[in-house]
């Protein structure tokens, strides 16, 4: 069998801020691989089917001597993240053909050779009857892991309360307003443009707003006081929160895009709050607490979603030549609903 | 027998930034009473003998109509905070002629009559031997329960982590520094003053520094990073503390000195760490675990300080008119240890 292509995008420079699609990376469709002589020694061939663009590779992007919660992304080599793909060849004794997998280092190309390093983050799977394998980047990945476990963790939702979520048509944010409804919670969403406070609707918020046209503490002063502010951005907003938390409310900080690409100092008026109204702040990530939630999350989340009891969305890309716009559209809030880039089909 | 002098402090006016001593509060040494005659009408008499100066009276002399988690002074009448007095004559059936009594609502007068409101703020306590009354107001009453309840609560100490203390040199920093230290952790603890780094020093902190002339950052980058910040002083040194914060950092926001004189914001360059580090931000305020944890601390606290096992520092000035004075000094950080005043001998 000759060797077929075997697309890749290429970390090309660090961005001063924004990533720049064909700058920041290049997409490289000279590359090959020839599936019958690729050397697997003891791991396996990877079709690569959809991969994730989430907010957080862009803090990936950055020199590799700068320390972060997650390594940089080495320059010449195939930036990578979520996704997920199916094992076409395997000299693994864990893995077979046909065996659907799933991992946080999945590079984007079109086929992956996971090193005795990535082991530990594959997971195999059984896809649920109905679901599309997108949605296990999504509400069945990641994001949706993210949602679960901080809000079991960290909201103590009670009846009756207020719960604010920005970036509320975000992966991570539709899944929060549908469990804050599921606990009986009010809910205010926040989101950039009319068509994701539509999204923020149909997932359940009972008051939306743009926070580009309207101001989140006057909002926030009208309909809270705020007993669970579930953070997404940080910045102005998060300082808002402060200004109109409730005694005792607990902020769940799970995103801070705000700072992602930039590396000023922002301002914050209210945040002796935290003081004032007793707050608890929580930073979250959710690979901390992964292994102990795993299961019950898989063998709860899939089947709800499936039979339609909890709701995602989507925006896809077709084609990996569109991963360097993907990533540029997550950091401004482009895309609505969670971002995938279909690499394939599964045939 | 005639009436005796009952000079009290009372509240004049609403400072614009810090407390100004015969502007904010005046000392009025005219007024009197009768203890033949004083109505108690179920209350009693009790001579004050300490009283104390803390940094959270700043908010209440605030315009009435403006909320927070404790009530404004009323223009006109003497202001209050924590005392320790004796009862000198009883119409109350649980206090009797003798006992002391210390109350978060003793007026700052020679002289109190509680109102049926405050009953359930007073405490009838029996000094443990060899420990003076003022300590009741320091390390044996509220700022020392404020370290040993939030420390118990929130701090997860771990032997050999590092903790840093703002404002060491404090009642509540003095306590938190030995509470860290019989936890093994080791303390960076900062001040500002040689006389307060001396204390800190004494109270057993392994580093100690001025932050008024060292730079709080490079202190915290090479002796860090902090698994434990205690916050007595928000802005720019708890801006700092992000920056230099350990993975799972724990942070109790206790005070928060730098907003209480001035509406600014604030610029914070390193917030975003809260999601980075997965910090968990504790605001704390003690009366809201007091009931809980009371007969704990007098069990334990009053005997070690006794004893010598936990130490303590007083900063005293003598006579009720000097109370104006204290409330600046408490501001600004003038004092060296807790601050109180001497209202009258217990003879």
């Amino acid at each position: 069998m000759a060797p077929i292509r075997n697309s890749q995008v290429i970390f090309n420079e660090i961005p001063k801020g924004l990533p720049e699609p064909g700058k920041t990376t290049i997409f490289n469709d000279k590359n090959t691989i020839d599936p019958e002589t690729v050397p697997l020694d003891g791991s396996f061939l990877v079709k690569v089917l959809v991969l994730s663009a989430d907010p957080y590779m862009r803090g990936k992007m950055r020199p590799v001597e700068v320390p972060s919660y997650t390594p940089a992304y080495l320059p010449g080599k195939a930036i990578y993240g979520y996704g997920v793909g199916k094992v076409v060849k395997s000299d693994h004794s864990g893995f077979s053909k046909g065996d659907y997998v799933t991992s946080v280092m999945m590079d984007h190309a079109e086929y992956w050779v996971p090193s005795k390093d990535d082991f530990s983050t594959i997971k195999k799977f059984t896809p649920e009857p109905g679901l599309p394998l997108s949605v296990y980047l999504g509400a069945a990945g990641m994001p949706g892991r993210t949602a679960y476990i901080a809000w079991s963790m960290y909201a103590h939702a009670k009846k009756g309360q207020v719960c604010f979520v920005s970036a509320g048509a975000g992966p991570v944010g539709a899944f929060v307003i549908q469990l804050a409804k599921r606990d009986g919670m009010k809910v205010i969403a926040s989101a950039g443009s009319d068509e994701k406070l539509r999204q923020c609707k149909e997932f359940g918020a009972d008051v939306v707003f743009n926070y580009k046209t309207q101001s989140t503490e006057e909002v926030l002063a009208k309909e809270g006081p705020i007993d669970v502010y579930w953070d997404n951005v940080g910045g102005a907003t998060l300082d808002a929160a402060f200004g109109n938390a409730a005694l005792h409310a607990r902020f769940i900080i799970c995103g801070f895009i705000t700072q992602y690409n930039s590396q000023e100092a922002t301002p914050y008026k209210n945040i002796a709050h935290i003081l004032f109204k007793r707050i608890i702040v929580s930073g979250f990530l959710v690979f901390d607490h992964e292994a102990e939630w795993e299961d019950k999350f898989y063998a709860e989340i899939p089947k709800l979603l499936a039979s339609g009891q909890l709701k995602y969305s989507e925006d896809r890309s077709k084609g990996l030549e569109k991963s360097g716009e993907a990533l540029l559209e997550v950091q401004v809030g482009k895309n609505v609903g969670k971002k995938i880039i279909v690499v394939a089909d599964d045939d």
